[in-house]
């Protein structure tokens, strides 16, 4: 029996995790959730799996929620305070961090000096704070298990390997809902075009940094501290069939991949189960049945994601929380309607440009950076 | 230093195993070598590696070769004894099996018993005595290292994984070089057309084997030894490019698979570095540049080769053996033009409704039952 604690729980990813934990009841039990507003899947959540406690972000979702669950035995907390308390729960052994954004930085840190085993679905924890997450983790000796399709690819392409036959990592991408769109076509799209995405369904957020390539470079920075590769060893590949999840390319020309159905439940599962793997009822992939899978360099100069997300690793330090930051401000901004897709880049490169990377930095130099990259953001103007 | 033996020196996986041995020259000692009537290679091979001791298949051969390296300080011996001195070469830690046929079952036996490494390449050893191979390598704690692409691809899919999540194995098939052809297409096509392969060097025989998927059938039985897995968990796949050389799939539904360039050099290599993987210096495999990957189900009506070492598996015992040595006598009918293409799968099936199985046969068993096969195939006759 595994304790399991979920920050996002009523997100995309929380609501996989918490499928396959129903799927296994005695395998696995709920010890606490943490989530945002959405109260009343909350509360579904704590009749479903009666979670000893659980966090809402603000006040009034927590109010609104003890109201609802008076006659459960469930505690219920709230704020910042509240999602840190479920990242140290007492009881856990794994935190799935399921939350979009840089807040997952501080209960992943949290959740590693408890010593729980971390199955990481937040990259922001690993683009903003990768030397500071991965330091911590080897100092607790906390093991921390990818969830995101790609990454958990990787991590099981370098299974049973020796690290030092690594040639490079061969990171795959949809290619997004615009592959093979011009510049010129892509200046006038709205929010809710870019918001199809064909294989897999996620969050708004995640969405539209797969449409501009962030995603993937976003992806590389995590990928580069999770496999301890540098970001020049991480290749992207274009896959649109999204079933090649990732590889491995070792020296001696031999890659490893891992492929699968498009489907978030298997790398979860893979995290929740490792180093065990769970049987699946539904469908498994059968290769002649796809036919084929087709593989393509991305379009670097419409999709400036990429080399941009390079840059910020090379510049290194505080530089790629300053890249996410300013690509969180600069999605809402798009979301908003108040930009257009392409100036998703232009925000970007404006706010690395004001930025003066700091060396080796603290946890408090990357929220420092991270700040400024958000009032930068906010400051841009197509003039 | 590995100290290697090579029965099969001058085939294409003997020279292949050279090539690689040839450019490590501190890593590996050639000490002992077998090979047929290639007087010729054997001398270059002699003056280049400088082996204790060589063996050639006839006396004649002997003779000639022991004239030409009179110089020189390598012994030469010959026959069946000879072969069987070379895998019991005391100097040795690895025999590399690159044989045709099963002339590779009794010295493969022998190298076991006296606890080398096999890097095995000669699929009939395992097709006709698997059971007595397996149990034998059991006994003695011999590690048994595929050399064959497709098994070499699936050892490494298998590595660090548990063998308990397996739900099947993906054998890829190029499809041979009459994929996609009508049984009266394929009436008339004589030797020639069939001895043109697109994707690998090999020799005429397993060219032949390829194109009637009668390979892939062998395979199959191989593999299910080899990893202990049942024939009917094992699916073959036709794969053109040959790109993705198998697979396995787990039973949370993720294949973990080995992908490369079609060169042979490198599931070699990997036998001989085992568990360590040496950098090639050649192409890399780029899965952009290779653009797209084929997937579809072997046309089993046409290419009656794999439903038949099916039959012969499900049967057990001998029967393997007897579809082996039928199909071996065939392909030498065919080539030497006195039956069709398609006539193999007659003198196949006409040999195993003949046999009578014998349940745990033993070695001799095995070899009575080869007899027999090909006596009942040399006197098949269309009528």
């Amino acid at each position: 029996m595994k304790n399991i604690s979920i920050i996002g729980s009523t997100g995309s990813i929380g609501t996989q995790t918490l499928d396959i934990i129903n799927n296994d009841r005695d395998g696995f039990r709920v010890t606490s959730l943490a989530a945002g507003s959405n109260v009343k899947l909350m509360e579904e959540q704590v009749r479903r799996f009666s979670p000893l406690f659980v966090s809402m972000q603000s006040e009034e979702a927590a109010s609104d929620l003890k109201v609802r669950i008076a006659d459960t035995g469930t505690e219920v907390r709230c704020g910042a305070e509240g999602l840190d308390s479920v990242a140290a729960d007492p009881k856990s052994d794994m935190l799935v961090t399921g939350i979009v954004g840089m807040q997952g930085i501080k209960p992943t840190m949290t959740a590693i000096r408890e010593k729980k085993t971390i199955a990481l679905a937040n990259k922001e924890t690993m683009v903003a704070a990768g030397s500071v997450i991965t330091a911590l983790a080897r100092e607790c000796g906390v093991k921390i298990l990818p969830v995101d399709s790609e990454h958990s690819a990787i991590f099981q392409s370098l299974e049973g390997q020796s690290r030092k036959n690594v040639d490079k990592i061969i990171l795959t991408a949809s290619g997004g809902i615009f592959r093979g769109r011009s510049r010129e076509e892509l200046m006038n799209v709205t929010a809710s075009e870019a918001l199809k995405n064909p294989n897999w369904v996620m969050g708004k957020k995640v969405t539209i940094d797969s449409a501009t390539l962030v995603n993937k470079g976003l992806e590389v920075m995590e990928a580069s501290w999770l496999f301890g590769v540098s970001h020049r060893d991480i290749e992207v590949v274009v896959h649109p069939q999204s079933i090649l999840h990732s590889a491995v390319l070792y020296t001696d020309g031999a890659i490893i991949g891992q492929m699968g159905l498009p489907d978030m439940h298997i790398p979860i599962s893979y995290a929740l189960y490792y180093p065990e793997r769970m049987p699946v009822m539904g469908e498994k992939p059968d290769l002649a049945v796809l036919g084929s899978l087709t593989f393509e360099k991305p379009d670097t100069e419409v999709f400036r994601g990429l080399p941009l997300a390079m840059q910020a690793a090379d510049a290194g330090g505080t530089m790629p929380a300053v890249f996410n930051a300013a690509n969180e401000e600069a999605v809402s901004m798009f979301l908003n309607g108040k930009v257009g897709l392409l100036n998703i880049y232009d925000i970007i490169g404006y706010a690395m440009e004001k930025h003066r990377v700091v060396d080796d930095p603290d946890i408090d130099d990357i929220f420092e950076a991270e700040r400024e990259a958000r009032e930068n953001a906010a400051s841009w103007s197509a003039a």
